[in-house]
């Protein structure tokens, strides 16, 4: 039974209830779970954790990739077993916990997540790793994402692993794990080409640590799909206007450089407009692969991806793991602190888009806080990647619902300074930031990307702000009064707008 | 005449006066200078230049490396020649016309200064850079600093060349000249310690680009000497009580791991006391080597430091250049692109030292801006290090003045976000931020950090902001209303406090 999934007679003895692998678990543990972008987590063993502490109460550090699907994050905060969370979240009941106080959340740059665990800062107890196989040398053969397991795996003292019979064994050898190493003999990361392997097709683990094996068959929560509606439209155009400008120019090539993109509609829509224009010979060096870039794929315009996890619709899900092979040449799956290594970053010079939740007139991105303190999911690989961009693109709709611009005076909380903004993007237009003072990049956000009905104001706080002087000119008595008239008014604007 | 500085016989009818090469400038060029915190900058054209502009007007565009000496900023910005300049400076006269709008400036990450020139989004009209002697092949040694020399060079249409002859020829060898060259051949930057040489001793040059060579004597502006204070030593301490302790911890061995100091007298008290401490073998990977440096390899503490500037005071200065062949076997000089490489940087596991103007209770931190708007000197080098160092150290004293805490609800400005801020010291002690949740940041940077006259006012906004909830409690309403409150009346405190 199983035995081409469990590749150790001697550990079919450890295969276990998900009921009986929660019972693993002490209080103040630190627990680490694979699980990027909602690919490739745990499916059983966290949920039987959650199910287990509403009668026996017990409370851990949980450090993941990234984001767990399947509300796992939201059942074991209902179930107040997060004392600790890190380094990112997106679910809606995790959210309110941390927002409330009870759950500590740390923010973390995903590429630099693993360090803390390499060095030892923050020991593991229990990782728990969905993997497609355990091979004969105990090493695990990930399923759709790599995330942070290499390093997991490496440190926990005890593992469990839950082999997901629905993913398919043609993933083998679509995973590239390579570690740097830590101090003082930390390694080049030899990777010149989007595409250039440089590790093993498996993570390797020492079998004794095994405690447990959970066996599972449910498939990833799938991605919802972002149709492309006028608004996200009009970004995308603005942008690959811009890129074909810089090809004009002789800047960019048709193949333009490897691209990283968010996740998200606006981000997706930039990347599906790619099938309509002249580019070709795209690649993509990104945390993340979602359908688009399986429409590319299919269009003949995506040359290779790499990324940490595949998080698809259903529809795509299907259309991918039903026909692996089709898909397997032009996919790599790395470490996270590989997809989103500075090094490799800066040396491939790649083009990074991802989505601002708000901007300043300077240029500031806020990526993470609402209203400046509430925390919507997390900084993710946002700063990874613009920090050490060739070209750092942030894009957003420049207002939402009735009152809220997106573009203000100051932002709220800072997550990408101005220093790694260099292109900003919303429906109404584009402002090309590099090379430009602070003073010059405001009256260009302002009219180029500001929505009309906040314009005006804007024009005048920054006029008032000039007045004063500084580099960065501003009214600290009103750099956030849009944010706190919005709280107090239901809008940003000291008049009201005629029409949004 | 010169004929062991100049190895070209040809060019040595280029010798011009300053006034003369001055007068190869137009209007609107942009021009780029060699200097890089005050080592290696033009001694004579550029003054010559700002000269020439008080009776025959014109503007540039300067780009340096970083701050220019002998007050010639101050003189260009006097004489209404500077439109913008960019990536850093520290010059009085030009930090007020930069504040009052007049002077466009850019404020550069220092890593990424050389990027938009290899990348031709700003291109060059004539480059001026400082040299020991020009070679045989037309390479130019250069002299106390790399900086972005060798972009300058590649990029130039015309090059005026300072040959200054108070440097001794010695120098040649200490400098080691790599570019990684552009995408899509942008190749890895092979330094895995230290002390690696990757390039040549020698920035590579056109002979016939040489458009002038102008003969100098005049030395680097001498550093300012910080003799350490109460405060400064307070804060060494912490810092150095704090290295013990991760060295009992089995995570920092007693040689550290590679050290970058920033400028400023608490950065030097911090490297002074090195000299007393149970240090040894100690390495720097640093953008600037100061007085500290020599003092410490007088004392037989550091193995090897590599920089791109050797920036000393008067005596040291005297010291190390009359006998540099003692020196220079601990010494290695690169372009300001490697020497603040993240790729670098990541790899060799660099603690990083540096200076905030102020930092908040979740330790964001501004390296830049005094009261949100008016700039200081620039961002520099500091998120270079402190967003890829193993551990990034921020030092300040906890207050200035009367009624200036250096401590605040929400920072003004933000250069260095929490994410990247990992130590926080100031002369009362240390908070150790690394796993923390920005709750617990809060209530550590405001305990062991602010000063006493400030804490209760901090602790009481911090608690009243998280009753209104939030991953980063704030009461937008007041989070500036220390920087207001201050401009008013002349302290940050509700209540005045009752001695400083």
């Amino acid at each position: 039974m199983h035995s081409n999934r469990i590749n150790i007679p001697q550990l079919h003895s450890r295969i276990k209830t998900a009921e009986d692998a929660a019972g693993l678990f002490k209080d103040k543990m630190v627990v680490a779970s694979s699980g990027f972008t909602k690919a490739g987590d745990s499916k059983a063993v966290l949920k039987a954790l959650a199910a287990r502490a509403a009668n026996d109460p017990l409370q851990i550090t949980l450090i993941t990739g990234a984001s767990l699907g399947h509300g796992t994050d939201g059942l074991l905060a209902a179930n107040h077993v997060l004392a600790k969370r890190m380094p990112f979240q997106v679910d809606p009941v995790l959210r309110r916990s941390i927002n409330e106080g009870e759950v500590l959340f740390l923010d973390q740059h995903l590429g630099e997540s693993a360090e803390l665990i390499n060095e030892g800062i923050v020991p593991i107890d229990i990782a728990i790793i969905e993997a497609v196989k355990i091979n004969e040398d105990g090493s695990l053969v990930p399923t759709t994402s790599v995330g942070n397991s290499p390093a997991f795996a490496a440190a926990a003292k005890q593992i469990i692993v839950e082999i997901n019979t629905s993913v398919p064994l043609s993933l083998e050898g679509v995973h590239d794990i390579f570690s740097a190493g830590i101090w003082p003999s930390r390694k080049i990361i030899p990777i010149t080409e989007t595409g250039t392997r440089i590790g093993n097709s498996s993570i390797q683990v020492d079998p004794s640590k095994i405690v447990a094996i959970v066996l599972t068959e449910t498939t990833d929560s799938p991605a919802q799909i972002n149709e492309r509606d006028e608004k996200t439209r009009a970004i995308a155009n603005h942008l690959l206007e811009f890129f074909n400008h810089e090809i004009k120019k002789g800047r960019l090539l048709p193949s333009l450089r490897p691209l990283q993109s968010g996740i998200g509609k606006v981000a997706n829509a930039v990347m599906e407009g790619f099938i309509d224009g002249n580019f070709h010979n795209l690649t993509m060096y990104s945390e993340v692969i979602q359908d688009s870039a399986f429409n590319l794929i299919d269009a003949g315009k995506l040359a290779f991806a790499s990324a940490s996890s595949i998080t698809v619709s259903q529809e795509c899900y299907q259309r991918v793991f039903n026909n692996f092979e089709r898909y397997k040449p032009y996919l790599i799956l790395r470490p996270q602190d590989i997809s989103n290594a500075a090094e490799v970053i800066h040396r491939l010079g790649v083009i990074s888009i991802n989505t601002a939740i708000e901007c300043d007139i300077y240029g500031n991105v806020n990526s993470t806080h609402i209203g400046g303190t509430h925390m919507m999911n997390g900084i993710g690989g946002s700063n990874d990647f613009a920090r050490n961009a060739y070209m750092s693109v942030f894009v957003t709709q420049s207002s939402s619902k009735a009152g809220i611009s997106h573009i203000v005076p100051m932002a709220s909380h800072i997550d990408n300074t101005e220093h790694d903004v260099d292109i900003f993007v919303t429906e109404n237009g584009l402002a090309d930031l590099r090379g430009l003072a602070p003073r010059e990049k405001a009256r260009l956000i302002i009219n180029n990307c500001a929505h009309v009905s906040y314009r005006d104001e804007l024009n005048e706080y920054f006029n008032n702000a000039c007045k004063a002087g500084g580099q960065t000119p501003h009214l600290l008595q009103e750099a956030l009064s849009w944010h706190t008239r919005l709280k107090e008014n239901g809008t940003m604007l000291k008049t009201n707008p005629v029409e949004f």
